[in-house]
């Protein structure tokens, strides 16, 4: 039977997303207290693959799973996961809602509750907690100082809490998407709905270095669906660039763009090709598709071996 | 005597960088519990500014700062500060290091000090504080569960507490960037050593979009140097870009590239004009100069009415 | 009245553009014999103006009318005309087809009927004249040794002759389009439908400089309709650009694009802004009207005055 | 034996520059009345290569040898020439510089004269001729109307005429390239100062065509020597692109922009790769060599097969 890692514990959003995957059906699910001990699990085998969040719609990319992918052990993606971001009040059961004077949470849920807290208990105060699900554990021991917890619905079931308010966050459309790692393997087969995460160092940090590396990617109609720049850790203003991009590096034009990167950055590192959860079909404009680049390569063979064009 | 507001409480890195600006030598100081809380000082007029952190070069952006400054009541940046981030462990008198075995401090401080840690005293647990100077405030608490704090220097002499170990953090080279906001304003003179911040969000989110900005930055002449995605938390892979250039908003350059995004961007939010903390010069290449523009423009003139080029 | 100076003889297809402008109809036509001749009366007021030849749908430019108006005493242009360029082949009274040897014409003229003259007259020899006009009054001489010019139909009016085949061109969609030159004055009023012709030198003769010019035009929202490169005349492999783009200089995105093209060259020579002669109107993309740069402007005045996007 | 076409008559700069050429040592030389039958020649096997002027340092293009090149049976550039180009006055013997009333020369010659003919004889006449070889042919008629020809020297000692004057162009520098041409073949082997030239035929004529095609060359590193744009003869507007490029189709960057054109352009006809007169090295930025793109090639394998950048 498979292992599968998470972020845990039991009850976070991170299970919740886990269990979409078919994967996972017939898996053991093992948490893990951290990003990098989740990643870290992966890359040592002490399970076959881990899953995190990698961003938020409403809080952005996670920056630790950037990080931690973006050096270290290589391990690569090969599937997503993203899950509809509910977050529920839920405290020891016989509590009241007018009772909650004291609540905790991770700081992330609690700045997407603001307003819901402000309007519906003003005078509860928020202390942060690692994640929400171990908000929820915290709150289910009887001797926890806190009255309720900001938590996924998932994590009343777990630890045996009653849920006092649903659907309390600002923002109803928020959704985190995960990822799957694994050690570097050979990617799953091209979907047609792919997407491709690169992490990309500069050669040196001058102007225009990310005209350059957009230029290599449009050139070649691959298309950017997320670009963070994150500090490389030696200098205020010295950066790398996380990327996501449509397609899969099965494709030509997915391939010679990585090929492109690879020469102008100092180091390009990639972290794999895998279907989209929202099998959203990339935009292709005239002349990049795989039939196309094979058909240029055919030409040119031909002026180069007859000089016919 | 002016009221300057900051991310607090007293004893945080934010309080060190205030105290590098002239303008605070006559000001009183006053700490707000979040970002939030202190930006909303200077939006009301509570405080005539506000000082808070915009970057770290471990952990990148404040995404709180990015996201509180990009939406809500406009406020500008007039100027920045930047402080090595120098981390102690300390703890209440009389403690031994050898007796640390619950550690509290903000989770940003925890992960720059992991390698220490795990060397040093790898049997202590580490505890998430909303600050590393509300990790020392706790502290200081006879009554505390916690046997030391992860925090700031002065954090120590303002909470009483003994320094335990200095210069703890992974990387000794870890700077903070911080930026005093205000209502807005006319930007301060220029220097020739200039910072310009700005929010941008696209009129759609198509291919290439970024690649247009930036070309919209490059043909004038303008540098960036730091460019963050952040969700506009409507969906998962819909951004809005922080940018930093360099220059000032009076150079006819960064005018020029101002007008030129106002006019492809759905909205471009100015964040401010302001001299850099570091002195550093902008790289210019030929053709972009105040005297170039001028020279051009009085160029055009002459066609318009003459003829004559 | 207005003397208008035209590239002749008498005949010529220039004479007949010259007719369709309606500066034309109350002012006296002055051939001169060469395109050097009919610019330099422009320059020295002998005419108000003159009217030359720019470029041929099948020829393409006449590289003797850019290379005038690159350089020298400054001409601007005024307004354009475009006429089919219609051969016949003419001679003499009484000659009759089967009898044509000997056929004389301009060597452009030549080649835009060498299918027809394959077919039509096998054996004819062709002697290539100044000008097809210049053939047709050799023709006109009843001691010339030629039988025959190809001209255009106006030229048989002129010089007595008989057309003995009309529409001798291969292309019978070939046009010619002309340029009515002046001396430097303010350019005429926007249509809405107009072009602006410029002549552009590099500052260096480096990599990627053609590329840096059209990306000011670009980016500004100006499309190219002609893009010549020419010799400066000083190595091969150093060149000068004859550029017509769409609009008009008193536009705003037209005269940014200028500013910017000022500052990057090492010479801009302005060679006037007039109304197409095909009434075609320039392809705008969003944000690029003078409503645009005029918001964009306003908007910017806010920010340096009071810091308020 | 080997036979080499080349514009004729004996006498022109055509056949001073094959005389440069390695090839041409051991080869009958087959003088032709116009580059389209020196060019129909080596189509149709008559001669094993033909030589014909491409530009002029003065004039630009040939017009004719580009158009015959870009259309009809493909043709492929095996080799180049370039002859400074020095124009002497020269007359039948015992003609004496101030009896010289009638001179004939090919508009070009006559053109690059203007400056000396207008100093040292400005009452002369001038009447074209198709070429200055035929010119000095025609001069060396005793029947002649003509007193003198503009031709190069190598035409003096053809048809036994005197020297009058010599270099008397205007510009001293002036230099014509010529290219050797030969049904399809492989090209000849890479010799690292190596040109290649093309023809594009744009998909459809929208705005920004033109960039976009230099952009697949310069985000290879490939960089322009000569871009010409030339109708293609179907309506004012409609331009093909003619344009020499550094490098040969054998060196992978070249090979990877000609497949990017191709997949842009609606055709690419290739003209050839072969040694540059003057062995000028190409201008290669970082990244761009073929080992460069060997290695990313190899490391894209690797990515594709084990997921390991």
């Amino acid at each position: 039977m498979k292992k599968l890692g998470y972020l845990g514990p039991r009850g976070t959003f991170t299970e919740a997303a886990l269990r979409t995957l078919n994967v996972a059906a017939d898996a053991e699910h093992v948490p893990y207290p951290t990003v990098t001990a989740a990643l870290d699990a992966a890359r040592h085998g002490e399970v076959d693959a881990a899953l995190v969040p990698l961003e938020n719609s409403v809080e952005g990319s996670v920056s630790q799973t950037l990080d931690e992918l973006a050096s270290g052990e290589p391990l690569v993606i090969v599937d997503e996961a993203a899950v509809n971001v509910t977050f529920c009040l839920m405290a020891r059961p016989g509590t009241k809602l007018e009772d909650v004077r004291l609540v905790t949470t991770h700081p992330h849920a609690h700045a997407q509750c603001r307003g819901w807290l402000s309007t519906a208990i003003p005078d509860a105060r928020v202390v942060p907690a690692l994640s929400t699900a171990a908000a929820a554990e915290e709150v289910s021991d009887p001797a926890s100082r806190f009255d309720a917890a900001i938590s996924a619905v998932i994590a009343a079931d777990h630890y045996g809490l009653d849920v006092l308010a649903t659907d309390i966050g600002d923002n109803s459309a928020a959704q985190t998407r995960f990822v799957l790692v694994t050690r570097p393997t050979a990617p799953p087969p091209m979907t047609g709905a792919d997407r491709t995460t690169l992490v990309l160092y500069q050669r040196d940090n001058h102007p225009g270095a990310l005209l350059e590396i957009l230029t290599e990617l449009s050139v070649r109609g691959v298309n950017l669906t997320r670009l963070e720049s994150r500090p490389t850790q030696k200098a205020l203003g010295d950066y790398y660039f996380s990327v996501d991009c449509e397609g899969h590096v099965n494709e030509a034009r997915v391939g010679e763009a990585l090929r492109g990167l690879r020469r102008i950055c100092s180091e390009v590192r990639y972290l794999g090709s895998y279907p989209r959860h929202d099998g959203v079909l990339p935009t292709m404009r005239e002349g990049v598709s795989d039939e196309d680049f094979s058909d240029a390569s055919s030409w040119l063979t031909g002026i180069r071996e007859k000089g016919l064009s």
